[in-house]
């Protein structure tokens, strides 16, 4: 199943995309993609839900505002240095264990909505990542049983300003939570749709131009691995979304270093979770 | 005024502390002191309606379990080594501008909750901290204007496990997230209750003793600026908690350095905004 989010800022509503490519709206099952769907078992009573209401549902036209489907989780999670490729184009070592962040929840976005670049900013840098979005709430959870906890998967530019990451006084945090700065969509894929998350490819072009194309098999910590080790340091909630990194070919790691300035156009997808598109802007 | 809230955990409820210190249950208002209550100027109208409510609200007994003052901020923001002698103490440099890091929310309990060492810790610490909490959304602020952004403050400790923090790759949150790992706390003391934010004493005991004794005056960086800062990185949220940082006296500055085991039991204060107290108990 493939859970979308549509309409304005404000007022964002649930909606499915089905296997034919049509979007229909699904409000009338009352409820949005938040903590508590997640919590309650949302995703299986919407899948019952749909078996008698589905043809009754609107649909929606093309031009609708596809809004990010996950609506406000508590945390976003991001492994950094997740592929050897990438951790060396960043002139960091790869990690003995993963390296974890966290991006406010206020930076996120819609798939095709803007990336605003920051006031002051000069190093403002893509970052395709798969996106896993928890199901139920997880503490000290074995990777053997890591799958249980994941309700599905999503496609996230973890958009990153270099300067305020990494030159601006330690923790990565300032360069990863300007708004806009994750993107996410356009949908999120249940598990069940996707056979291996740790086999997908992966690619991310700039104004047409491939910058990243690699595949989830090149990650040092795999998603069973990443999901199971941050439930040791702190408890995942339903709707929380772990972004698991991002492979080789960021701007930080061209010669010379490049980055996004107005005007820019950037896609970037998943295999199996669509793809998106968003506009660079300055801030104003 | 002072915001506090009340009962069991999955069953928490808005109550004041009036001025003669008693404590009222005022679910009747209708709303949790959560982001829409501070957006939609919850404390100006909380307070209208007191005027004539306040005589027919359920007096609490002592006995009740005090809850955190706010519900769900969208994300805790930390100002690290924000006073000089902590950083001594820390073994790090003065930062030239305000070092940042986030907490999980889900690590907010009660201030009289339990800490609660997480699986594998050797070394977890304690933190007393001014919080300030957000009144309303606040972006690229000018210094000046901070303090119209601020909604009020309330006592925060900022419980760190070290070894997770500073020894397992990279980034702080690794050590500041785990469950309990913020107590706040007794109350959400407004605004215009607190003369100087940046001239207050704060204290914190373990088993009795004194271990951090010191002013906000000794700030590195002051509310103001602080507040105006992380508006340069991030759109803070009404209800969003800034934790200022610590002053000298933490575990891991004493020689040799002295962690919490089960048993022991924390003291803390802070002029004009209460005092807290946690039970330290092994995972289980």
């Amino acid at each position: 199943m493939k859970l979308i989010r549509f309409g304005n800022i404000d007022n964002e509503k649930p909606g499915i995309q089905l296997e034919n490519g049509n979007r229909i709206d699904v409000s009338a099952f009352g409820e949005d993609y938040d903590e508590n769907f997640f919590k309650n078992n949302g995703i299986q009573r919407l899948r019952d839900w749909l078996k008698s209401h589905k043809d009754v549902c609107p649909t929606l036209t093309d031009d609708i505002r596809l809004a990010p489907p996950i609506n406000k989780p508590s945390k976003i999670v991001c492994v950094g240095l997740n592929y050897a490729k990438h951790a060396a184009e960043s002139g960091m070592e790869i990690p003995k264990e993963p390296v974890l962040f966290f991006k406010a929840p206020s930076a996120i976005v819609g798939p095709f909505d803007d990336i605003i670049i920051p006031k002051g900013s000069t190093k403002t840098d893509w970052e395709v990542e798969l996106a896993v979005v928890i199901g139920k709430k997880a503490s000290y959870v074995d990777e053997k049983d890591a799958m249980d906890y994941v309700a599905g998967y999503v496609l996230h530019n973890d958009v990153s300003e270099r300067e305020f990451q990494i030159e601006r006084s330690g923790q990565w945090v300032k360069g990863k939570s300007c708004d806009t700065f994750a993107p996410i969509g356009p949908c999120l894929v249940t598990k069940e749709e996707i056979k291996d998350p740790n086999n997908l490819n992966l690619w991310l072009k700039v104004n047409g131009e491939m910058m990243q194309n690699s595949s989830t098999s090149d990650f040092i910590f795999n998603i069973e691995t990443v999901v199971s080790y941050i439930s040791q340091f702190m408890t995942l909630l339903p709707g929380d979304i772990i972004s698991t990194g991002t492979p080789f070919g960021v701007g930080l790691g061209l010669n010379p270093p490049t980055y996004l300035k107005p005007g820019d156009v950037v896609e970037l997808g998943i295999e199996g979770l669509g793809s998106a598109k968003q506009h660079v802007k300055a801030y104003r």
